[in-house]
C-alpha cells in the first residue's frame, strides 16, 4: 500500500516535533517542512544535514537561506502539491489563510490549537472522538493542556462507569525553554474563569460538565493540572489508578521514585535520550490520587512541547481513513511512537 | 482596664509582624520581643531606633549585640516574667521547649503553625472556632495557608447553608522575599496528597470533609488556592460573591482593575504604604468564581507573611477572655487593624 | 523663604516615590500628582486617604475616577500652572510632549531616564555634575543603573586620585515586583555591547572611558553591577573601602551579616519599615572588593525603584538654585531623606 | 591497537555524559558504569535497553534493582578490575575513597571538579596543560565554569601575544534542570570574592593573574561569564574574534541570529537532536566583544552539564599516552565528538 504523504507548515516548536512524529510512522512519508525565516530551528536542521526537505512559504527571502548554504526544495505551493495531507503548525491565524491553498489543491489538513475552531470541520482528539475525524477534510487538534487532560478524563470516563463533571486547576508553564518573547518573573497570574481548556473539553466530550481555573507560573517544563472528577458512580482510588496504568499514553509515577514535579519528567525524558527531551506521555502521580467524598482527585503533568504529537498522528490516520476505529487508529500510532503500558 | 501584656518570642518574618499587630491594639501592651542573634531583622529594629525592647533568649551571645550598640532589656526569662501571654514564633520545635518556662511562670501562650498540634490545648482560628479558645492556656494557630483558606470556607459555611466538602489545589509560593535558605528554580514540585492544610481544616471544621493537592512554585509573593466547595444546598456565584464581599478579612478584587495575580496584591499593599508591604486580608478574585454543577469554585490569594496576624490577635483575646464571643473578639481585632468591608 | 512648589507627572513606580521624596523636603511643597487612569497605585492613593492631590492628564476619563469616589483636583494644566517645577515620570515619549506645556507656562522640569537626552539641556547626576544643572530649565536624570553606578564611580574618582577607565557587567533585574507586562522565565538574556549605561556614564563623566556588558536575569529586586576600575594610580582595597564607607548614599555591607544578595537589601528595607521597602542607598559588598593587578573590582546593588529619588531631588535644588554647589545641594537632600554615613 | 578500557563511577548528571562521550571514541571501550541506587538516570538507562553495563558500588541494595528488573553486571570492584582507567564522577569526597581501590588495582583515574585538588597528581585542562597530564596516574578536571573559561582565555593567550591578567564576572546558573535539592527563587546571591574559578585558572595558567566575582542566578541553562582581559599587547576586537572563530570548542554566535542568551543555546542543542540537548562547545557572542582601552571584554556561555566532557576525554588520552601532545590529543577527541570550526 502506498504511504500517505504528509507535509508540515511551520518548523517551530511544534512543527519540528510533528515532522519527527510522522517520520517515525512506517506507513507515512514526510515529504517536507515549510518555514519563513532561517530561525534557530531551521539552522539546526541544516547543521544536522537536512534530514527533512525545506520549502519556503510566501514572503520568505530566499537569499537569506542561500547565504547560509541552506538548500531549498521549493515553494510552499510545491510542497502542498506533493502531499495528501498538511499538518499546519503555522503561527495563529496563518493556518486559516493556508487553508485556501489546501482547498484549491484538494489537500486535507490538520490544524494545531492556535487556530480558531471554525477553520476545521472537526475538533479532534484521538482517544475521545476518533470516529468523528474519519474521512474528514479539515481537523483541528485540541491544545496541549486539553489534549493531555482529555486523555486522563476520557480514560476514567470509559473505564469507571462514566463521568458527570470535572473541575480543574491548571498550573500552567508560561513559556517554553528558549522563549524570549514571553515570560513571567516571580509572579503567578490568574485568568478569567472558566479556563478555555474546560470549555474545549466540553466541545469534545459534551456529556461531561467541566469548569476550571488557570494560573500561569514562571516555569518552562510541563503544565500540572489537578482534576476533581465526579463519576456517575463512586470512583475509588484503586479503580482510577488501575485504569490509568493500563493507558498507553499515561505514565503513572511515584514521588518516592524521584518524580518530584514537572522538571523530573523533563530530566527523565532527556536521560532516556529522547530527541530534545521530548515525552509523548502525560505523567500521573500515583501519590496524588485522593478520594473526595464520592469524587476522585488527581494531578497530571503535561509536556507541552510534544504531548499533541500522538493525537495529531491519529488525526492523519482518521482523515485518510488509514484506520477507521479509535482502537485501531491509536494502536497504530502508539506502535510507531513506542507508547505502551510499561 | 489594665492592658493585656504581651511578649513575642522570635523576631523573624512572623515575629516582627506579630509585634506590630499587637502594638496596634489599644487594649494590649507589647512588652518586648526576644531573639537569639543580631539578624537583619534585629539590625533593622536597631536602625529604626528600637521601637520594641529586645530580650535575649538562652544561648545568645550578648557581646555580638554590644558590638553593634544594640541595647538589650534583659533575658527571655525576664520578658516572660513581665507578660500575661507570649506569642511564640520561634523556629519549629523551640516553642515546645519554651512552653516549660511559660508553665513555670504561669504565662499563657499562642504558638505559630510550625509547632506540633500537641503543644497546645486548642488548634485555633479566630473565625471558625473562637469559642474553643476562650480561657485556654495554650493555643496553636493554623498555618498561613490554612488560616486564609478557613476564612473563605468558614464564610461560605456560615452564610450559604452549610458545606459538605471541599477539594483544594494549593499553588504555594516556595520562599519568602529575602530567603536564601530555600528555593526552587524553574520547577513545580508536588507533595504527597492529601495536603496537610486539608487535614488541618478538618481538625478545625470537623463537619466539612476536605482533601487537596499542593504544588510548590518558584515565586515569593502569596500562595494561590483554588477551592471546589460542595454545599448542603446549591451555592450560586451571586450568593458566594455577596458573602465574600461582606467579610472584613476578605478583599474581593477584579482582574480588570489590575489584580492579575499574587504579585499585584503585594504591589498594592506596598503602594498603600503598609509596613513591609504587608496585607492582612486574603484576596479573592470575583472573576474566578464559577459554578461547577452544584459545586462552587473560586481562587484566593494568601499573603503568607502577614495573614495569620489577625487570627493570632484573636487568640490573645480569646485566651485572656478579653472578649468571649467570635463576633466581639474578631470585631475588636479588626477595628485596630483597620480591617473592614470596603 | 517660600517653599519651592513641585508637581509630579505620572503616578507609577517612579512617580509615587518622587512624590514621597519631595514631600519629605521641608523646603519644598508637593502640590500634586497627575495621572491618566485609576491604576492600582492611584487606587492605593485613594484608599490611604489622598495624601496627595490628584490631577488628570489630557485624555483621562474622569467618570472612571468618579465611579470610584476618587476626588480630582483639576487638570494637568491646572497643576502645571501652580508649580515652579515639574518632575516628569510619564511613560517614555510623553515627557517630550509635556515639555511644550512646561515651556508655555514657564515651568522648569526634570525628566526621568525614559526620555531621550535631547528633551533636556543637561543630563544630570547630583554627585557627578551638580553644577551643570544650576539654573538650568530642563534636566534629565540618569537611569537607575547609571545613577547608582555613577555614585560609586564618582566616589572613587574623587577620593582615589582619579579614574582612567571602567568595565562593567550589569546583572539586571528584568521586571519590578508586580510587573505583568514584561518578564523572563528561566533565561539569561544578553544585550548588544557596550551597554547604554557605560555610554551614559561617559556623557556625565567624559574623562573616564567606560564599556560594559548587560545581562538580564529573571528577578525583581535590585540590579547587581560588577565594576573593574582602573585608576590613574593604584587603588588598594583598603583605600576604596574607606572611600565607599564615607559616602552618605552608599551602604557598605558584609555577607556574614546576612546581606547575601539583592533580595537581602529588599528584605532589610522592608524590615526598616521604609514605605514599600524602598531604599535610597546603593549597596556595596565589602567582601566583593578585590584588587586585579593595578585595577580594583567590586560589586554594587541598585534598588531600581527608588535609587534615582535623591539625585532627582538634587536636580530640583540645582535647577531652582536653592543650593548652588554639589556639596550643599546634596547635603540638604541627604538631610531630609535621612541619608548619612552609618 | 587494543582499545583503552574505561569505566565510569557515578551515573548522574556528569557520569552519563562521560559514558556517552567515551562511547563515541573509536579508540576506547566503555566497559560499564557504576552507581548506588536506582535513580531516575539508572531507570532511564534500563528503559532504553541497557546500552551500558551497570555495576553496583559498595552499599548498594541489589534487591531494589532486582525488583525493577534492572540487570547488574557485577560489583564496583569487578568493574575496576576490567578497566585501564576510571572516570570518577562520584559525589564530592567519594572519589578520594575510591582512589584507594584504584591504587590497589593499578588503575588510573580522572576525577571531576567536586574532589579536592589533592586527590590528583595533576589539575588538568586539555587545551591549557595537556602535556602535564601525559602518563600521569591521577588527574583532576577543572570544574565546568573553569573549563569553559580556560578555553577562551587560553585561546587569547596563545593567539594574541600573551595575557597578563583577567577579571571575570560569573553569572552562575544555580541548579540543573530537574534539580530539586537546590534552588534560588527571585534572588541573586553573591559569593565572597575572589571566585574559586579565578583562583583555579591561576593554578592551571600561573602566568596569568586572575580575579573575579560570582553571582548566582535563578536559572538552569548555562552560566554566562564576562571576561575583561589585559594582553601583553593591545588585543583588538577583530583579532580576538578571529581567534575565537578558529577554536573547535568555541561556537561564536550573534544576537541577531537568535542566540539571545543561555536558553537559546539549550534550545539550539535540543533542536540539533543532541542527546539531552547537550552541547560540548562554549558559546561566545560576537556582539559582546568590546575594547576597553587596551583591554578586551567579552561574554561566554557555559553549558554546565556537558562542557567538561571533551577535556575529560583529553585527560584519558594524556594519562594513557594515546597522544602525547596537546595538538594531537585534543584533535582526536574533537574528531570523535564532531567538534570543529564551523
Amino acid at each position: 500500500m502506498a504511504k500517505v504523504k504528509v507535509g508540515v507548515a511551520g518548523y517551530g516548536v511544534i512543527g519540528q516535533r510533528l515532522a519527527d512524529g510522522v517520520a517515525l510512522q512506517k506507513d507515512m512519508e514526510l515529504v517536507g517542512v515549510a518555514d519563513l525565516v532561517p530561525s534557530l530551528s531551521v539552522r539546526a536542521l541544516h547543521e544536522k544535514g537536512m534530514p527533512y526537505d525545506l520549502y519556503l512559504v510566501s514572503g520568505a527571502d530566499k537569499s537569506k537561506f542561500d547565504a547560509l548554504g541552506i538548500p531549498i526544495s521549493g515553494t510552499f505551493e510545491d510542497l502542498v502539491g506533493k502531499v495528501d495531507l498538511m499538518l499546519d503548525s503555522s503561527p495563529g491565524g496563518v493556518g486559516a489563510k493556508n487553508k485556501e491553498l489546501y482547498k484549491a489543491k484538494g489537500v486535507k489538513a490538520v490544524f494545531q490549537g492556535g487556530e480558531k475552531n471554525s477553520v476545521a470541520d472537526v475538533f479532534f482528539h484521538g482517544y475521545a472522538n476518533y470516529e468523528k475525524g474519519v474521512g474528514a477534510d479539515y481537523l483541528k487538534l485540541t491544545s496541549c493542556n486539553t489534549t493531555g487532560l482529555i486523555r486522563a478524563v476520557d480514560c476514567l470516563d470509559r473505564t469507571c462507569g462514566g463521568l458527570k463533571k470535572i473541575a480543574i486547576t491548571i498550573i500552567r508553564r508560561v513559556a517554553d525553554p528558549g522563549d524570549y518573547h514571553r515570560g513571567l518573573t516571580n509572579a503567578l497570574q490568574i485568568d478569567k474563569a472558566p479556563s478555555h481548556q474546560a470549555v474545549d473539553l466540553m466541545t469534545i466530550m459534551p456529556h461531561v460538565e467541566a469548569t476550571g481555573i488557570l494560573v500561569h507560573t514562571p516555569v518552562t517544563h510541563g503544565h500540572i493540572i489537578t482534576v476533581v472528577a465526579t463519576g456517575k458512580q463512586k470512583i475509588t482510588k484503586d479503580k482510577a489508578q488501575a485504569a490509568f496504568k493500563q493507558h498507553p499514553r499515561i505514565r503513572v509515577v511515584r514521588l518516592e521514585d524521584g518524580f518530584l514535579g514537572n522538571a523530573s519528567f523533563f530530566r527523565y525524558a532527556r536521560d532516556l535520550g529522547n530527541p530534545r527531551g521530548d515525552m509523548y506521555e502525560i505523567g500521573l502521580w500515583e501519590d496524588s490520587i485522593v478520594e473526595s467524598g464520592d469524587d476522585i482527585m488527581f494531578a497530571i503533568n503535561i509536556p507541552q512541547e510534544s504531548v499533541t504529537i500522538p493525537e495529531t498522528v491519529d488525526a492523519i490516520r482518521a482523515a485518510m481513513k488509514m484506520q477507521t476505529t479509535r482502537e485501531t487508529g491509536t494502536a497504530e500510532t502508539n506502535k510507531y511512537l513506542d507508547m505502551k503500558v510499561r
